[in-house]
C-alpha cells in the first residue's frame, strides 16, 4: 500500500510529519460530524485529511435566518482552515468527492485519489422531491448557503415587484409565499417570512402594503413538527397563525409549476415556493455499494461502520441508526455530534488495539422557534414554549457557534432585529438576476 | 403632459399623494450623490422616485474589505428602502435605465416609462479597461458587490489550488497577485491581500506557506495616489513594501491573459489579477446626448444642469465639473454627496422661483489606509500617515456609514481583526464554481 502521507498533501505537511508511518484517516464532510470527528482526533497516532467541496462549515440550524434577511452567510459560515489551523494532525481539501474504491482504501476525487486506512463518511442530506426532481428549480430547498441567498433573493424580489406590477391577479401571485413542509425548518421559515411581510418591511413600500403578504405552510401530515410531542405541535400551530400564517395540515403538495403549487384540488397561486419537505441522504451508499434505507442512509453496524467494512464509519444525516423505540437516531446537530464523536473514538481504540462499546444516542431535546419570542422545546420530562423556550433556543444557538466573533456577531444582530424590527441582510445579490 | 403621480406608482402611492399635482423630481442612481439628493428632498413641494437597478445603497470606500474577505456585503449595503422608509414624498423603484427621452421627459425601462419634471442623474462609473475590454474577465474590476464577492472567491481559491498543487510553476502562479492601479482603491487591495497572504492564512495551510506569495502593485504613472502630495505617495509606497507589496512604478501592463499579465518585457504568470486602474462614466452622456469628457463624463453647466436641459442636473462620478486649477471635482464620496445635496438645492430653488449660486467643491482631504496601522491622510494644511491616520480612516469610514447597525457591526469586526489578525468572511460563494 501506498504512503498515504506522500500521496495526500505537497511538501510541507509531509516534513511536519513523524518519520513513522501512522494510519491516515479520511473524513468526508464538514458539517457536524465530520468536524466533530476530526477534532476528536487531535493528538491521536494519525493523521487526518478533511475532504470538503467548500471552503467553510456551515451552522445549518440558522440557515433560515440567511434566507430571510436577519443575518448574513458569513455570521454562520466558518472557514474549516481557521477552525483546525492549530491542529497539528489534520489537513484540509477542498475538493469534491466522485466515489470509493473499497478494494484500494482510496477516495476517488476528480482529479487524484486519497488513500485511506479509515474513513469517516460525513456528507449528510440534501432536500429530496419524492421522485418530483423538476420540481426543484421552482422550490428550492434549504441545505447550502447558496440556496439561503437564492430564497432571500426571491422573497425580495417579489416585494420589489409586487410594488411597481399593476396586474391584480399577478399582485396577488408575488404576494403569496408557500412553504412546503411543517417540520422545523418549515415552521421556521414560515414564521420568519410573516415577520419579514408584516414588521420588517412595513413602511418600506408605497404602493403595497407588506401585510397583505400571505403565507401558507402546507404540510402532508396530520400535526407540525412530528418529532415533537403534540401539545407543542399545536402550541406551534397557534403561534404561527398568530403571526398570521396560514397553517394547511393533511395535504400533501400534488403539483409544482411557475404559477404556483397545487394541494389536491386547491391551487394557490405563488411566485415563490420554498421547499422544506423533506430529506434524503447523499449518495454515499451508492459509493460504498451498501443497504440503505428509503431516505438514502446507509445502514451500519452498532459501532456505525459499514457491513464488512470496519474501517469505514459512516455518520451524521448519511447513517440509518436504529434506536430501541423503532425509529431512527434523527438529523439533528446533537446527533451528529456524537456520531462524529463516536468515530473518532472507535478508530482511536483500533489504532490502540482495544474496542469501544456499540454508539449509544442520547437525545438532548428538540427546539423549533417560530418567530419572534415565540418558540417550543421539548427535553423529555419538561416541556417548553413561548417567550421562555425562545430565549433558550437564542442562548443555545448561540452557545453552539464555533468562534467567539460568530456568537457575538449574531447575538448582536438578534438583539438589535428585536429592538427595531429591522433586518439588516436584506441584499439581493447574485448574478443573473433581472433586472441586473 | 401625463400626470407622474398616476403613472409612476400603484394606487397606494397615488393616494397618499395631494391631490394637487406636485413636480415629479426622479432620481436616477442611489450612490452617494442619488441618495443625497433624494434625502435632501425631504418635505419639499415635490414627488420624488429614486431608481437604482439594486435594491441596496452600497458604501463602496469599503468594498475592497469585503474582496479581501474582512467584512460582509452586508454590513456595507443598506436596503434603500430602508433608509427612505419616513420620508413620506419618496418612493424606490428597483428598475433598470435604458434610456432618457429628453422631448417628452420620460425615463425609459425595460417595461415602462416614467415622466419627470426634474431629473438627477446619479448612475456612477464603472472600471474602463481603455480599449481592452476582453481584459475584463480576467482582471476584475470592483465596483459592485457581486465584484467584490468573485474577487474574494478568485483570492481564496488560488490559496485552495496552490495548497494542492504539485506542478511548481502552477504553484507559483497561484500565488502571484497581481494589482493594476495605484490609486486609493488598488493601494488598498493590494495592502489588504499581503495581510490576508501574510497574517490571516498563516498557520491555515499545511503545503503550503501563505507568506510565499506575491503581491505586485503595477501602476503606469511615475507614483502611487497621484491625487496626494508626492510626499505621501514616496510614504503609501514605503507601507506597502513594509507589508511585503512590490510596487512596479511608470510601467503600464501591456497585455492581460488568463495565465497572467504583460508589464512590457515583464512577464508576471499570475491566477489573480485585480482591476484597479481606471473607471469611465455610465453611459448619461449617450442617453442625453450631451457633451462629454474623455472617461464618458456628462460636462454639465456652473449649477450641474445639461446644456439647453435646465431641468436636468448630472452629479457625481457621472459629472465632468471643473475645478479653478484646471483639474475636475474627483470621484470621491464626499464629492458626489456635495453635488446630490446641490442639486437638490436647486431643484427646491426653481420649485419656489428663486435660483442659487453656482455649484462651489469645497475639497475636505484625501484619506488611502494602506494595511494594518498604516494610511495617508492630506488635509491640506496638514498631512498625516501611520498609526494616527490609519485611526482617523476608521474613525471616519465608520461613521460615515448609513445605519448604527452598520456601524455597530463593522467597528466590532475591525476591532476583532486588529486583536486577532483574522479574516472572519472568507466564504468561497456563488454558483459555477469548480469544484461545485
Amino acid at each position: 500500500m501506498p504512503d498515504p502521507t506522500t500521496m495526500t498533501t505537497g511538501d510541507g505537511a509531509t516534513e511536519a510529519l513523524s518519520p513513522i508511518a501512522v494510519p491516515h484517516v479520511v473524513v468526508l464532510g464538514a458539517g457536524f460530524a465530520g468536524l466533530t470527528a476530526v477534532k476528536a482526533l487531535a493528538g491521536a497516532p494519525c493523521k487526518v485529511t478533511l475532504i470538503d467541496r467548500r471552503n467553510y462549515h456551515l451552522f445549518q440550524p440558522l440557515l433560515y435566518q440567511v434566507a430571510t434577511a436577519a443575518l448574513s452567510p458569513a455570521d454562520i459560515a466558518t472557514p474549516i482552515r481557521s477552525i483546525l489551523r492549530r491542529q497539528k494532525n489534520a489537513a484540509v481539501l477542498m475538493a469534491r468527492v466522485e466515489g470509493i474504491d473499497l478494494q484500494h482504501r482510496r477516495v476517488l476525487l476528480e482529479d487524484r485519489t486519497i488513500p485511506y486506512d479509515y474513513l469517516v463518511i460525513a456528507t449528510g442530506s440534501r432536500h429530496a422531491y419524492f421522485g418530483h426532481d423538476d420540481w426543484e428549480p421552482l422550490a428550492p430547498g434549504l441545505k447550502k448557503i447558496d440556496d439561503a441567498t437564492q430564497i432571500r433573493r426571491r422573497l425580495l424580489l417579489a416585494f420589489e415587484r409586487a410594488e411597481t406590477c399593476t396586474d391584480p391577479i399577478e399582485h396577488r401571485r408575488l404576494l403569496n409565499f408557500v412553504v412546503v413542509g411543517g417540520g422545523p425548518t418549515g415552521v421556521e421559515m414560515a414564521g420568519a417570512i410573516a415577520e419579514l411581510a408584516r414588521h420588517s418591511l412595513v413602511d418600506d413600500f408605497r404602493a403595497i402594503n407588506p401585510a397583505e403578504a400571505r403565507v401558507i405552510l402546507v404540510e402532508a401530515g396530520p400535526r407540525l413538527l412530528p418529532a415533537f410531542p403534540e401539545s407543542l405541535s399545536a402550541e406551534s400551530k397557534r403561534a404561527l397563525e398568530k403571526l398570521g400564517v396560514e397553517v394547511m395540515l393533511g395535504r400533501p403538495v400534488t403539483d409544482c409549476t411557475a404559477s404556483g403549487v397545487m394541494v389536491g384540488e386547491i391551487a394557490i397561486p405563488s411566485r415563490t415556493v420554498v421547499w422544506a419537505a423533506g430529506v434524503a441522504a447523499s449518495p454515499a451508499a451508492r459509493w460504498l455499494g451498501a443497504e440503505k434505507d428509503r431516505l438514502g442512509r446507509v445502514i451500519v453496524g452498532p459501532d456505525l461502520s459499514v457491513s464488512g467494512h470496519p474501517e469505514i464509519f459512516v455518520t451524521g444525516d448519511t447513517a440509518h441508526v436504529p434506536l430501541p423505540d423503532g425509529s431512527t437516531v434523527p438529523g439533528l446537530a446533537p446527533a451528529a455530534k456524537q456520531m462524529g464523536a463516536y468515530a473518532a473514538r472507535a478508530i482511536r481504540a483500533r489504532i490502540a488495539g482495544t474496542t469501544v462499546p456499540p454508539f449509544k444516542y442520547r437525545h438532548l431535546g428538540s427546539l423549533a422557534t417560530i418567530g419572534r419570542a415565540a418558540a417550543v422545546a421539548d427535553f423529555g420530562r419538561f416541556k417548553l414554549k413561548g417567550r421562555l423556550a425562545w430565549l433558550l433556543w437564542g442562548i443555545i444557538h448561540v452557545g453552539f457557534l464555533n468562534t467567539y466573533r460568530s456568537r457575538t456577531l449574531v447575538a448582536l444582530q438578534w438583539i438589535w432585529a428585536y429592538i427595531t424590527y429591522g433586518r439588516g441582510a436584506r441584499l439581493i445579490t447574485s448574478p443573473g438576476v433581472d433586472p441586473e
